[in-house]
């Protein structure tokens, strides 16, 4: 396997020890320096530490250390002990306490910390500096003796499994074997004589090990704890999860040496977590819990209950002030709620740890709308910290989290497909659409189940609350449809064996019928027996807050793909400045258009299909009509039909076993004579409207008929024709030439003039190649990335998802090894490296023939960030996206222009 | 429609006028620029002039002119009647005759003459000069009236026509009612009284259409005429013409004026053509035919049968003797045999015209090879000189084109369907494999007729002269496997009814039985009814002379795609250097193969799919070993399994419709799991190897045993190991990683090493964008340009040429014209322009990144001579293809790099 290449170390070599109080002052404030040099977590010990925070004082080897270390083959480097009890001897002064005193010991802690946070990859060592005698001081000290062997047994048990290679087990074992002897659950209740007599096994298995006594010099140990740090840079957990992330494996991790302090000394002694924020609501005030006379261990552990953090008042008012005033210092040092570790011994505040809170999403909102109103952040900043895509959870209906755990605990999962349209529905089975149509009108909540839709099932689905099918992919018919609506839907769950004919569907050995209740996700695929209660979404202030300052900071327009009124009036809602995508076919989809579609295609001349055409041009001319009304002169990209014709015919299977099938044999023919191998690759797009044109021209008068009706309402319309599946520029002069004729036929009828433009999906790779002859005919290019995925990829969506793709994202067995083929899936990610470089190509091409060329997006990367931020890059005019992402999308648009904005506005043109 | 940019115009404007003779001086050598500016003709009658050959005097009105005249809105320039005039006293002087004389009038053709040959765009005006007086002193000097009237009216009639645009129709309708008055068949049979009366009616005509009697004044004739030709640059059959051939429409045209001579003079004149060769056969001796006292139009109208050109030398010796010094120079002169019009006037040989001969491909290479010899030309000329394509002809059984003509005639031509495999077979109708193998053994020809084929069927395919199937394209299996044999196809012929049941076929209303001969061209894709005689192709000394020099002028390495080894076999009788593509899936298609392939794909677990590999193992083996030894070390690259899975197994309609499906239940489940929505971009090529990595396993265990076998037997073996369908180089790093590993597994256990390597196809978009990527753990690519060009244009090849490509290439009817969308079928000639981008890119990427890459193609592309051009130009190392077509890629492999050494070596890499 390939690692990336080596970024270039630029860390200066010749510090090897810098104490906590030094380290921020020594950088001068080179964040970026001082995090490669102390790691991450010494960092943040100096920065907290120059910022007046009291933390326990201590100390950091630096990663160059390490680099020399296992540069010289596993070799300490000179006088690197000798600097180290130097140091040392600082902290002693600072806490008055002597590392292995037999009076006053000073405890250690040493802890791994490399520039990139690396969880897992070495324990901490805590407790460093006890042995047979200063544990005795320790009990003394402490008043504890139970706390100190505890302390003690702690220290050796780590030391032999981190420091000495010692499998857990064994001390596990002895550990389980005493408790059983003591009849004791947990740890905790151990009392001191069985803590020494553990004491004495936990030595005897380091000696069986090792050969060697547990070291009693307290030097010997701090060496032993450091070399074992330096040594876990290079274990196989490390290695493997470096490679994972693409770290270099020349980095070396940082040594932190930091005295202890015991939140158990007294009473007036204490430990706690809190945060500066509400983490789930955003609201500014106190928010943790703490347990008194207790070590940070005691509070996970859960054996006491930790006290709600405001009583902390009651019980040491001096310290509850000073910790209100250090964490406020800390959120205003990092101008963001944080995560705080404290201890309180004897009555002093120590801050061991201080990060970023995590959040759920109406807090994250609420805050970073506060922090700007506290002045504390820029409006940019703020719109930096929400995660775009975490604004779904505030749109769709979702089942919570708990809720969810809940059930399946209770066994209600039944399967899980494929999460092919976001948001949590539940209803009754239902599988025959017009059932589910008639039980709807009566109020009933319905979950539609179909093997697989097709254009027939249109209206069933229109009525269900969400859709279940057995088969189909990401961009099945049922999919493409209910992400349209915005509906939730779980697609080719083949876990369900669907009978319609029973009227029932198994799934892993249960049976569920037609009315049985089921509630599914669309969000994680997940589908779930009997009803499971919806969280409703709002919209807080914060939320519109938010992304008004988002239309205020982004270049890129937010368009919405559109096929129908209401889905344009839910545009405008949520932002849309115009549709950058509606789709025409699937307006012939509704149950009372198909038939007159199906005869169209049906018919064997042309007089016969443009028969058919007049019937379908009024309504397509109706729904035309209510859009331009909805958007009110906003501009409306319309696309000309672009399926295969035979999506709008039932499938050949059905037929071949379709019992009327004699009555049915023209259809049966047609259905064979339209059959293709690669449909997707066919008959369809622009090539279907060179060969018939005819319905071309029915959709160009209709556009342009309902402009000029809508005009004479006063209202403004602005259309833009576009065509679908360009691969060569001779097909769009000469459709052009044609649409061109036509639209000034309707018009010259209606001595009317309507301004409209004419442009191309760019979705097919040879378009990319030849935008500069496509360019001279279109006035704008609207990326078609989901066609353009499939075609650069040699991915067909429909089989990659299901058959291999999902592998690839997955990883697959190599010696052992699971590799990731791919690491995002690139119809949700837009692939940079290939997709990206086509569409880089098309737009230096399309721009270079055609100067004011708009260029727009509307595949489903239209509304995903990293994707956006891609966009923006390249200098977009637009995107445009299905209208529940228009949100996400227009912060991701946000996000990307400030970013790009901090790099160096590195966009390549502007459109 | 957009007219390509014009071509910068380089002629000076300065020459009004130019004579035959001082023509050629006047451009020194410069023929382009003399060709810009006296046209084709002109140039011609000038270069002739020059040589010293014997051409009726005249001069040429330059280009130039006509664009002053169309500059300045149709203005004849000033003075250039004048200098016509001028130049016209010259003429006189040499023929020593006068324009207008009543006594010894010269009588002058004026013809129009353009850059580029434009036919059709004006007629030629003939026998200008004559009027009322000066037909008489004509019919004295010719002692022939009946000839000098006819001239006469001719000139009128032309000059009606083409000078003044009168319909022909009212010059056809007096001389049709005349003929009758006469009752005379032919115009030749009228006396003088008619056509002096028909002289009258054309000039009434005349008089009635245009106000003005036909001009007696013979300069003003000439003048009138001369102002015609520059109008007809601009007439609409001219501007259509030049739209359709991109020639710019400000060049203009050139006027020749020239003295007319006459063959009918008296018994010491003749007229004739004449070849300098045999145009049949390529034989060094002349060839033609003449008539004595007789004109040029007399020869073709046939009223006289000519004679054999070597009876003149009897007739009149000194001419002939003449006639065949000059042709030998004018076949010197342009170095190639020649095509040439004379005309004798009174012993004295003139000649009109020459120009290149046609010739069969027989005669092509035996002339190309003579001249060779006869030093007239050097092996670089000689070779471009042959179309590669014409090969063909030489290398396939054929039907002659008279044979051919004749069925067709008699109506015996049945439909005509996709010419999916070249060549020519005939033999009785059999609709069932297993029947036509059993016949074929017993030594019957068969045709193997298929709604269409599939794997099942390759006995059938084998055993049969040629096939044919009702539906599929190009790529259909019955396609690619009867290429990949070098047998006739005809697939996808829609117009055949094949009933398999009912054994018969229907077509336009006849019906075909069962064992009823036919007779397939795969050339042209016709079907005929009965027996059609095929010629037997034959490789004469010249075609293997030719192919010789061709291979020592060549830079591109020559390969085939064969599968088998007596594909390999014939691919080195036709000098293949290599193997660039051995599909090993064909091996699997053998009817005793394939239920072992059926059996591993139905295999529930990993254990029962390499039971069954373990018994494809050894045949997989075998078929490399031969091949292995056939090719005694030469390169050969091998493709692990590409086809997705369900090709091997039933299709799915057959199965709903077998009757016994109820036996075949988990084979119908596993067609149905196994089913793409678009296979082609589906479940197959690396993807399958990745998720069934067991399958490459044993394809490269086969190779490496067989090259292991072979080398003991002291022949050398160069495998190269190739990767289909490649679009992430994680891909390959995966495959490569395991099946190398493969390869020392095998290689230790024999104790031997083998010398391989390992590449890949190009045949995404996305590997030719990544190819930087992929270059890096690939020795080779090879361009799969068959995929590539599906996925470049979205183009699914077996949908496209039966659904929209055929129209594309056809034309479609916009606003009354014919529109062509594509002009070459992308499938068959390499698109420069998308495809041919990628491809640069991918080499440009990976030569970038692997600097020793080798580069090969391997789609159909590589045995088509101006796809060949580009791979030369971009530097491959290799090209592929079918055994058969081998010759015409040696050839046009020559040629590439002969013209791209012309073009001063512009190849972008040289691998």
């Amino acid at each position: 396997m390939a690692s990336k290449e080596p970024k270039q170390v630029i860390v200066k070599d010749s510090i090897n020890i810098l104490s906590f109080d030094d380290g921020f002052r020594h950088f001068k404030g080179q964040k970026d320096l001082m995090r490669e040099t102390l790691g991450g977590k010494g960092a943040g010990l100096a920065e907290m530490t120059a910022s007046g925070i009291n933390v326990p004082p201590g100390f950091t080897i630096t990663t160059a250390c390490c680099r020399s270390y296992n540069q010289a083959g596993g070799v300490i480097p000179d006088g690197l002990y000798k600097e180290v009890f130097q140091s040392l001897r600082s902290v002693e002064k600072t806490v008055g306490r002597r590392f292995g005193s037999t009076a006053n010991p000073l405890l250690l802690s040493v802890r791994s910390g490399a520039q990139f946070s690396m969880p897992g990859m070495m324990d901490t060592i805590l407790n460093l500096g006890l042995n047979d005698e200063t544990v005795q001081a320790l009990a003394k000290l402490t008043n504890n003796e139970r706390f100190a062997l505890d302390s003690y047994r702690r220290l050796i048990q780590m030391f032999g499994n981190v420091v000495l290679g010692i499998n857990k087990e064994e001390f596990e074992y002895a550990l389980k074997t005493i408790r059983h002897s003591a009849n004791v659950k947990v740890d905790n209740e151990l009392k001191v004589e069985y803590l020494r007599s553990l004491i004495d096994q936990f030595k005897n298995i380091i000696l069986k090990n090792t050969g060697s006594p547990f070291p009693q010099d307290v030097k010997e140990q701090l060496k032993t704890a450091v070399e074992a740090v330096f040594k876990s840079w290079n274990n196989p957990r490390a290695i493997y999860y470096r490679n994972l992330n693409k770290i270099d494996h020349n980095l070396g991790t940082a040594v932190n040496i930091q005295a202890m302090v015991f939140g158990n000394l007294n009473d007036n002694s204490s430990t706690g977590v809190c945060f500066t924020r509400n983490p789930s609501t955003g609201e500014s005030q106190i928010y943790g819990e703490y347990l008194s006379n207790a070590q940070g261990e005691d509070v996970v552990a859960g054996t006491r209950t930790p006290q709600e953090i405001t009583l902390l008042a009651k019980q040491m008012p001096e310290a509850y002030k000073q910790l209100l005033s250090t964490i406020a210092n800390l959120e205003k040092h990092y101008a963001d709620m944080q995560d705080v570790e404290f201890t309180i011994e004897n009555n002093i505040l120590y801050i061991l740890q201080t990060r970023t809170g995590k959040r759920t999403v109406a807090a994250a909102l609420k805050i970073a709308v506060d922090l700007v109103k506290e002045k504390m952040v820029s409006k940019e900043e703020a719109l930096l910290r929400i995660e775009p895509m975490q604004l779904n959870q505030l749109l769709l209906p979702s089942f919570s989290l708990v809720v969810k755990e809940k059930a399946k605990a209770e066994g209600q999962l039944l399967a899980i497909g494929l999460n092919a349209s976001p948001g949590a529905a539940q209803g009754k089975i239902i599988f025959d659409p017009s059932y589910a149509e008639s039980l709807a009108n009566q109020g009933e909540k319905i979950i539609l189940v179909r093997i697989e839709t097709c254009p027939d099932d249109i209206h069933g689905i229109v009525a269900a609350q969400g859709i279940v099918t057995s088969r189909g992919g990401m961009t099945s018919h049922a999919a493409v449809v209910a992400r349209g609506m915005g509906k939730p839907c779980v697609a080719g769950c083949d876990a369900l064996q669907i009978d319609l004919d029973a009227k029932q569907m198994k799934v892993d050995g249960r049976v569920l019928k037609e009315s049985d209740i089921i509630s599914i996700d669309g969000t994680t695929g997940e589908i779930f027996q009997g009803m499971i209660d919806t969280v409703t979404p709002k919209m807080s202030t914060e939320f519109n807050t938010l992304l008004k300052w988002a239309d205020e900071s982004r270049r890129l327009r937010v368009r919405a793909n559109a096929d129908t009124p209401e889905d344009a009036k839910i545009s405008r809602q949520y932002g849309a400045e115009g549709i950058g995508l509606c789709r025409t076919e699937h307006m012939f989809m509704n149950q009372d258009r198909l038939p007159v579609m199906q005869t169209m295609i049906m018919a064997d001349s042309k007089v016969e299909r443009q028969k058919a055409l007049a019937k379908l041009l009024p309504m397509q001319k109706h729904d035309f009509t209510e859009i331009f009304k909805v958007m009110q002169g906003l501009p409306v990209t319309i696309r000309l039909l672009d399926p295969p014709l035979h999506e709008f015919l039932p499938k050949l299977e059905e037929l071949m076993t379709d019992p009327e099938i004699s009555k049915k044999q023209s259809l049966l023919n047609k259905v064979k004579e339209l059959k293709e191998a690669n449909p997707m690759m066919g008959l369809r797009g622009c090539r279907l409207g060179l060969l018939y044109p005819e319905i071309n021209e029915m959709q160009v008068r209709a556009i342009f008929e309902a402009a000029i009706s809508v005009r004479k309402e006063g209202i403004k319309v602005l259309p833009e024709i576009m065509i679908p599946l360009i691969s060569d520029v001779q097909e769009l002069i000469v459709t052009r030439k044609h649409l061109e004729a036509t639209a000034r036929t309707v018009m010259d009828e209606y001595g009317q003039k309507i301004e409209y433009s004419f442009g191309t999906m760019i979705e097919i790779p040879r378009a990319c190649l030849t935008a500069n002859e496509i360019a001279q005919y279109a006035d704008f290019f609207s990326f078609g990335t989901n066609d353009l995925t499939q075609m650069t990829y040699g991915f067909s969506r429909d089989d990659a998802e299901g058959k291999f793709l999902t592998r690839y994202l997955e990883g697959l067995e190599v010696n052992g090894e699971k590799v990731k083929i791919i690491a995002n899936n690139p119809f949700e990610v837009l692939d940079r490296n290939g997709v990206g470089k086509l569409i880089k190509l098309a737009i230096e091409y399309g721009v270079q023939s055609n100067p004011s060329l708009k260029l727009g997006i509307c595949g489903e990367h239209g509304g995903e960030p990293s994707s956006i931020e891609f966009f923006e890059q390249v200098g977009l005019t637009y995107i445009s996206c299905s209208p529940f992402r228009l949100p996400i999308a227009r912060l991701a648009a946000a996000q990307a222009r400030i970013k790009n904005e901090l790099n160096g506005d590195s966009r390549i043109y502007d459109r």
